[in-house]
């Protein structure tokens, strides 16, 4: 992709609008008894009709046979080479719950696990603790105070929490303390580089205390940190793309990492149809808007194939409510693909469609992972998205004399 | 692609010979009446044939969504990187109007303009003077003589000029006078860099000395300069692809753009016929034919769809003559599109055509945007043409043992 800076100087703000719908996991695998993805089964004649008057493709979230985070797959759709730009694990974490995460802090992931009478982990998971407990523990923890930082330490689901510190100077430049494997102790903080010396000397203060705070409450009686990071500096849209860019997600994680572009997240309902109604409310006064749908994904972690078909319906019916506000562009796609199959996220390519008065239609008549490998955007990087997206909406100057 | 360091191994010579055939802007949108574009209406029995005997394609020439000047389009398709060499637009006005530009020279684009009492512009072009009244500025203008510089004040068309400055020691960086919105003043040079210090005083006194000489010429009563450029060094094409290549090309900047990359520029008449024959005249002469069609672009910008589509089916009907020739690789395709609906350049990518006795044949029959999609080449950065036509000509070894 040409470099951002040069975004900077070739978008311009116009009147034309971009609608951004995330269909998160929207790619999938056939099912066996029929030999059709999960997209390619859903009854969708309003994508269908969208495909044969638009463009379609296949987008490569991060690069071939790479299985995208949420992060990096949200970002490439973004504009930002998530290559580039890398969000730590601890940062998702906090942004996951919706915590404020301010520029400074920093951020890591923490599990509650069993140690035995050596020090050596015997459960990296405390045998799945209660969301209860998970809360209680995260309460006594959050009483530890360090020298000069602020600290929260924030449950997240069953043994997995966040740790926040807030204070000047920390270092993301710490190891993991988790050894990934039982049967050995937890990893040794060492300074990954000399300005973490004084944030290493915080973060063994806090385990200590911890060891001794949850010394009588096996099977939770120590923690592991891993994924230390900070918040990274993303050029805001409305710098790069000259964009008002707002932001519909019923997720927090989703919330957080919209926030990180620069858009303005709109308050909605939890519903697919609540979050289509926000965009209509709210139409008038962005020109970007990214709706974020959930439930595809987690259908196909559930392995789900069913589910994961009526939500992408779901979709497709609500559609006309978004086409009766005359987008300009509007881009259908994923994240990554989710297929019920793998319960997973994974690498296969995620179909993508593009409608504008502008586009080339080519021969694709529904939407689905096949139809869309026959696209005329051909198969390409995510990351490209954006441009295409602010192109078709005569938002970008000419490159070059 | 390849760095070109690489290819300077990589190349050879041999006696097989290359003909790029530019049809400028080619690629369009269709017609509202049909549903065809330009290339997909025009009747192309030559063309069909080479595509159902050769490869098809689609090119980007900068990127996905980016709308391409002539300079980059081409560049490109010379097998340069024109994200890496950036021809500014100074340069470019120079080339365009066949002025010799020599190395070191610091040419800028030129506007007269309207300035009121307090000196704010009020009319950035000054009312679109007539042709002869900006030749007879023009004249004016280069009577100005400043310290140790030779200066070439030269007409281009109603209000755009190009200067030139031929001196030592000149810097392009010099940010743009040009506020490009009215009511304000002309923008104060500064120097971009500390080497640009000299060079802001002598542009600065040609100013000073044009606002003095054109006091009494309302409306162009002061001018407004941009884009300030000198010629890059771009690694000449015998050395990098070891060819010994001509250009053939009706305008002027297109020749200035081949000579920028070592090219011989061969004298043509202004018809595309012309053209065609200079070609067969000087076949025996170079291994590599770059030849430019120009009236699709025109065509093109001046949304008339029918004369883009005759334009098209005359060098369709012309290409027997190439074809006799009997050469190993013809490439045909664009700079960039140019739908005569946007009546301008556009990102839409580009249809190409690749025939060699060297190519796989894929199954498209007929020379268009959406069969070319189709096509075996698949979507590809125009930077990769070169190498491909390199390839297909036998002229590239083996990379990598």
């Amino acid at each position: 992709m040409l470099p951002l800076e040069d975004f900077k100087k070739l978008a311009k703000k116009t009147s034309t609008k971009v609608v951004l719908l995330v269909v998160d996991g929207l790619g999938g695998l056939p099912h066996p008894d029929t030999g059709k993805t999960e997209l390619e089964t859903a009854q969708t004649p309003n994508l269908d009709r969208l495909a044969r008057e638009g463009l379609c493709g296949l987008i490569d979230p991060v690069s071939p046979g790479i299985t995208p985070g949420s992060a990096p797959g949200h970002l490439a759709l973004f504009g930002y080479d998530p290559l580039r730009f890398r969000i730590g694990r601890g940062v998702l974490e906090a942004l996951g719950i919706g915590f404020e995460l301010r520029y400074g802090d920093l951020a890591a992931r923490g599990n509650f696990c069993t140690v035995d009478e050596q020090g050596l982990v015997a459960d990296r998971r405390a045998g799945r603790i209660p969301q209860e407990k998970c809360v209680e523990l995260c309460q006594k923890l959050s009483q530890i105070s360090l020298p000069g930082v602020e600290l929260f330490v924030l449950p997240v689901r069953e043994h997995r929490f966040a740790l926040v510190l807030r204070g000047d100077n920390l270092s993301p430049d710490l190891p993991d303390t988790d050894p990934q494997v039982t049967g050995l102790p937890p990893r040794t903080l060492t300074p990954l580089s000399p300005q973490a010396e004084s944030t290493v000397r915080l973060v063994n203060e806090f385990l200590a205390r911890a060891r001794e705070i949850l010394a009588d409450s096996h099977p939770a009686n120590m923690v592991l940190l891993r994924g230390f990071s900070t918040l990274p500096h993303l050029p805001p849209m409305s710098e790069v793309f000259k964009l008002n860019p707002a932001a519909i997600a019923a997720y927090p994680m989703y919330r957080g990492l919209a926030k990180l572009v620069g858009m303005k997240v709109l308050e909605s309902g939890q519903k697919i149809e609540e979050e289509f109604e926000t965009l209509k409310m709210h139409y008038p006064e962005h020109d970007y808007f990214y709706l974020h749908v959930k439930g595809t994904d987690s259908a196909g972690e559930d392995g789900d194939f069913e589910r994961k078909v009526r939500i992408i319906e779901e979709v497709d019916a609500l559609l006309p409510r978004v086409l009766s506000l005359n987008l300009d562009v509007l881009l259908v796609t994923g994240d990554h693909s989710t297929p019920a199959a793998l319960r997973a996220h994974s690498w296969h390519p995620v179909p993508i469609l593009l409608h504008s008065r502008w586009c080339l239609p080519d021969e694709v008549s529904e939407f689905g992972e096949r139809a869309c490998a026959r696209g005329g955007l051909g198969r390409f990087p995510a990351v490209e998205v954006m441009p295409l997206a602010l192109a078709h909406a005569l938002k970008l100057d000419k490159f070059g004399a």
